[in-house]
């Protein structure tokens, strides 16, 4: 069970954009991870679409928080993001082949187990993620505050 | 999000032995859900091995269950045939790139979420899956019993 690359960047766009709190560049937000600036591009413009981020062009623009961080859930960001919702083959009617799909107990299980995935992270919020201790250690590593 | 195809087969082959209750042929499963024989060879030995599944070589051999259906947790199945156990970077410690490792909140809230979907999954036995109405009809579609 992995989450696509895509999801990961997402959230730790999302991360970075809580703890910077103010406008920044992409290019910024790539050397901070260290991941190529081609990878978050698509990534930024899909969370912008979402409105979890906001981005300005032109002189003085850049990325910025597009909703309040306790707003954001991250069950809720995952959910978006993941490219591969179906778990299974059968959860994608257009491609089932399975003969017993229609009556089989697995796909509930599946499903609930799922739920439950996704309910577990929407006890997280964005605010929740950067705050504390940690949310101080992270803001020095990725911001290169003291 | 999405579970391997290995585990997938693992989860119906373990069903059909459930559902068939004696002892099976490879080509007999393969068939039954328009599945490649050759996909299923490793799944069947893999779950031999574990103890999930017996099998039995040369004349009136085969595979059948090695476990009572409701000794087997599905949960237990799907953590130990995932091939991805990792369901971000950072939970790989080898091929971990991530800075914030260390002290990133979200890597403790997608351990929670992910081991509330193995959870779920582990209060359902074989046994439940192949139960009531569904389980006979299951048995109609896999095993052309009537």
């Amino acid at each position: 069970m992995r989450l696509s690359l895509f999801t990961d960047y997402s959230l730790r766009v999302l991360m970075f954009a809580a703890l910077k709190a103010e406008m920044f560049s992409l290019s910024e937000v790539a050397a901070a991870y260290d991941i190529s600036r081609h990878h978050l591009v698509k990534v930024v413009n899909y969370l912008a679409k979402l409105g979890y981020l906001e981005t300005r062009r032109g002189r003085g623009g850049g990325i910025v928080l597009g909703m309040k961080p306790e707003d954001i859930r991250i069950g809720m960001v995952v959910r978006r993001t993941e490219d591969t919702p179906f778990i299974v083959e059968c959860f994608d009617a257009q491609h089932n082949t399975c003969p017993i799909n229609g009556s089989c107990r697995l796909k509930g299980a599946l499903a609930q187990a799922v739920n439950a995935f996704y309910e577990t992270l929407d006890r997280q919020t964005l605010r929740d993620l950067v705050a504390g201790n940690e949310g101080t250690a992270m803001k020095q590593r990725l911001l290169k505050q003291p």
